[in-house]
């Protein structure tokens, strides 16, 4: 519930934004996976707040630390606990929020739910930094589908309303992760970082679209109807933090055309059944087709600005001004990449062991 | 899992287009709710194949009959088990789909999942019918929450790339459900129609947007992270079939907005916390702020088609020419309204129970 | 959760004693085995008040009825729904209960529960009628588990206090269904017949003590620490109404015994790794080892007794005399066997699937 | 799943008895709760190995560090994370372990089930040592029930054979945890602390049975059928190390009693209905009665005994000798009393907070 995600491959969150650290569980990993901190560490540091322009400056460490469930080197089939420490955090920054929720944080929501007893500094729970928990679980889960011959790619595909030009998936494995946007299309890039520089110096923020694939995913995934591939993925996008829409294959563009447009006709091609086309983003009646999967994720604009903007003092129950203070991402799609990529991830290995394609002990 | 959703008020559904019925257990219901097949069927009869130009005339009846779980007119707490009959089902028009998928249907999938044993006729487990099982348990939640002060309405915002002008409230409960098109808006209700009319006679079909709205939603609804209210009611969403796009609030436009822009101002009003715009569409972090709930399913054109397509032999890996026969909507958004009504009543009652707004037995 | 047992093999109860009728969904089944009506029946007709001086003259036919889940002969990997309907209860029988509850049954708790609501008649949900939702599943995993060389044995190793002697496998499968009492010691169970006859006689009743062994169980099923097998297994055996203790290869007697007498060997056998003697009942650490799986359940003797008994109206909070009209069997254990074989089955099939030794296609 | 427990108050356990720690999450706290490891420890320190005869020297010191979820005193109603550090474990004593298993320990289990990938120093996942998670969790449970009232009393009432004479709860709750036993009975503790020292000099071990009694709690809780409230308890029960059996109320000796002796009469008492006797242990229908709740748990004794034990090479699969080095308990029940009342603790507050009787912010 609530702070655990997947089934069969599980993923328990916790940690708070500017407590002592963030950290996850990952239950029913596979035993005899070979793994240390380096296969966590690269998508951690994708994460993180990074390349000059893009990020804020906060420079968290991020080192993973593994605590349990890794013995001589490979995974025993207990559960994993990854952490990573807290450092660098000025709370002092975050006193205001107490009483004065943030617009479109989770500022007020998370005070009325809790009874006034969330942890409010930074965020807390709410913070984009608990997406950690779930790049760590990612990054687990990306290692046992490599082992499959799946291969998990995001991208930045529009962001503060500049578009990238459609892209193979050669040119998103290349150039993708070769700028601080994440975006292939590195004319596209150039606009979009300028759109972000534009934003944080006015005090504003920027949202985006981020489009996540998996390749080599076999037909057979994903239990209908309530545990269907959508479902299962959509919970977990729907679990980061700005993501506000989520669609597979043409998503919202199907609803505008005809049937006879959007249909994928199948094929034989390399010897076995293929689609023509990949409107279904490779997710026909919940289940995966061999095909493709794509997905698309709207993020929203970063809440936390400098503008001045209105709120409510919280125990006086009247108007209040406030501006964010602090150093915060004018726009987060270029780290959510990774975060979007781990949710497919982890939900791609709990649809392969509950359908039993990926077994409980490394081969 | 699979087929069943929620976790303490649980639907879990059974039966296949072209079997002997179509049922749903509901489990978790409260105790005390007076209950009858009269609070279902209203539900029901929206579902059905309805008015001329919009859907298929196969006269499905569709009559609810409530099996367990009703005891003096009132709900006892046990599940309550309801079914409606399958008849008048043509399954001959379904032969060929045994060993020729059509395209961008769940055939083909549910042929490799379930091993060449899944029960094509109709799109068994798969077919729109199956929607039936949820209406069935929504209509359930949807009286509960009426006791909570909660409503839900839905209506269609886009047909065919026809869009609607944005309503207010009352204009949706008013005018949304007099037409065949589920649209609130009677200009665009009957372009709507049009082009309706015009895919059946080209054999084609179409799809659309549908918008569903809560309100009266307490603030505090919604487990973060991962059953977060966004979560929750994507994972319902995303398993009515056709349904490829989720959003919530401003979604994938406030991918395109400023911070400053898409942010939403907290104001005092009517004596609560209320915010100014509702581009968050009612949910902060996951939980609900006491801010109507908007969501918006793309649905896709239905996929059964009489134009022909291409597809391939199952059986001999070749390629093959097919075209759907027998009668099929040519447009299910008007009829898919209730069904996304119901996923969000359900997730919404899920929610309340385990936030322990909603008791164990009714007041 | 509540109505249903399993994770991916997972059966929903619903109906109640006097209701319409008595079903169980069963979700998760593998696709691709043969399933007809009977092969449910057997097992029913088990469970069904029987032979003359054991049990209540109550004569259901308890027909099987497959309503879904099954196409052309084999299971399709749908939910399979099965129901029975109800016949021949008299309702008039239970009127007082409403008000009086009858001791040590489920009246008063579950009056309290679900405020009054309950259907009281019969013990509603809590009969052990309801029951047959667990051996109709039960019928279904233990074919599934048949096909793995699995066997799952029951039989009554006391009753009234008359004890079996102990017995090997091959006496058990041969003789204990050849007797009203389930038990495969003829010479105790004639004994037990005429200790439930004078229970009988003298309106009232008698428990005792059913064994469930699973043979051909495979090394490995089983996740702990918290769905052990024995956690797992405990939890369907004490859903059985009158189910008052559970005990796994020696478990009470163990308590008393010395780690040197306890401990069991391992030896090489047959080539594999074995012990020599199964305190352990097969599971050690939560995990199947291989050896046989031996649990017993303590069955209460029967509340429903003619003789006179105390208890309260519940309307007027004030002490009421009572005596349970109607028929009632004197002693439920040899009913419950083949229930507590069910409750075996069902969480064998669950374990199984989870580990990946059964597929989700028959093979 | 697995290494989890709960449905809405969920315990999450990680770590290994040699690796770097021991942990747990807890996941659905009510929020408003004081909580510090002071809370903790007093329950951690009667799990530790103890006083003189009774366990065994290995000195952990157990301090439990609170590492997220609590803020300002309080918990903030996102999930707990404790851990204690490992120190002291002399890993050398259990080098053997990895080709011998060590008779009716999980060494041979766990190395089948995870494919030789476990980590079998001192037990890995399967050591008592994992208990520790529990009894975290179970410390907070026991401070939530408090605050509503319900006091968890456990004690032995049976080792090596010897018997408590039956105590009224006053003088468990005074006696129970004043001597190294465990025992609320003087005279009893002094002849097992006795038997115990006899088996430490044999190089054996001795089991017992355990006693856990709820008072205070209100009727309504549990979830029938398969959640109810004997099988919620039973498969937490079952998940602690050597337990073997468990039982409610009159368990296993009810099977021995008539109706008329073992049905409890219903009387009305201190102006509620309560009943006279509790053959029932305070649970009819699966549903919680308003009576004391009293469970038994049958402890084996400890498999790890210096006596020389048969077992096999599972490299060469041929017969070998061992015996266990190592200091061990003779006899665990003492020190897993606590284990116990945090299994029910658990359970009664996942219980609580599913029938709404548990708020999710403490008052």
């Amino acid at each position: 519930m609530s702070n655990s995600l997947g089934k069969l491959f599980r993923v328990t969150s916790f940690g708070e934004s500017h407590g002592r650290l963030v950290g996850a569980v990952i239950d029913g990993c596979p035993a005899g996976l070979e793994l240390s901190e380096a296969d966590i560490q690269p998508d951690l540091d994708r994460r993180r707040p990074g390349g000059g322009a893009v990020s804020t400056p906060r420079t968290e460490e991020d080192q993973a630390d593994i605590l349990s469930g890794v013995f001589n080197g490979k995974t025993t089939g207990a559960p994993i606990c990854i952490t990573i420490p807290n450092r660098n955090a000025q709370s002092d920054d975050y006193a205001e929020q107490r009483s004065i929720p943030r617009p479109s944080h989770a500022d007020y929501t998370y005070y009325v739910k809790y009874g006034g007893h969330a942890d409010y500094r930074g965020g807390g729970r709410a913070s984009g930094r608990l997406t950690a928990s779930m790049v760590m679980a990612g990054a687990i889960a990306r290692k046992l589908l490599t082992a499959q011959g799946i291969e998990i790619l995001g991208h930045a595909v529009e962001i503060g309303g500049i578009k990238t030009s459609a892209r193979d998936y050669d040119t998103i494995r290349r150039d993708a992760r070769f700028n601080a946007t994440g975006c292939a299309d590195q004319d596209a890039a150039k606009l979009m970082l300028q759109a972000i520089d534009r934003a944080r110096r006015d005090g504003d923020s920027l949202g985006g679209i981020i489009e996540v694939i998996a390749l080599g995913v076999p037909a057979g995934l994903g239990e209908p109807l309530f545990d269907s591939a959508e479902s299962a993925m959509a919970q977990a996008f729907f679990s980061i933090p700005a993501v506000k829409g989520v669609e597979f294959g043409a998503g919202f563009a199907a609803a505008r055309l005809k049937g006879s447009e959007n249909n994928d006709p199948f094929i034989i091609s390399e010897g076995r059944v293929q689609t023509d086309s990949n409107h279904a983003g490779g997710i026909l009646g919940g289940i995966t087709s061999g095909m493709p999967i794509t997905a698309r994720l709207a993020v929203k604009p970063t809440p936390s600005i400098a503008l001045p903007q209105r709120s409510v003092n919280l125990e006086s129950l009247s108007a209040a001004e406030m501006s964010v203070r602090g150093r915060h991402d004018p726009c987060v799609v270029p780290r959510a990449i990774v975060v979007a990529e781990a949710a497919m991830a982890i939900t791609l290995c709990d649809l392969s062991i509950i359908a039993g394609t990926m077994g409980r002990v490394m081969a």
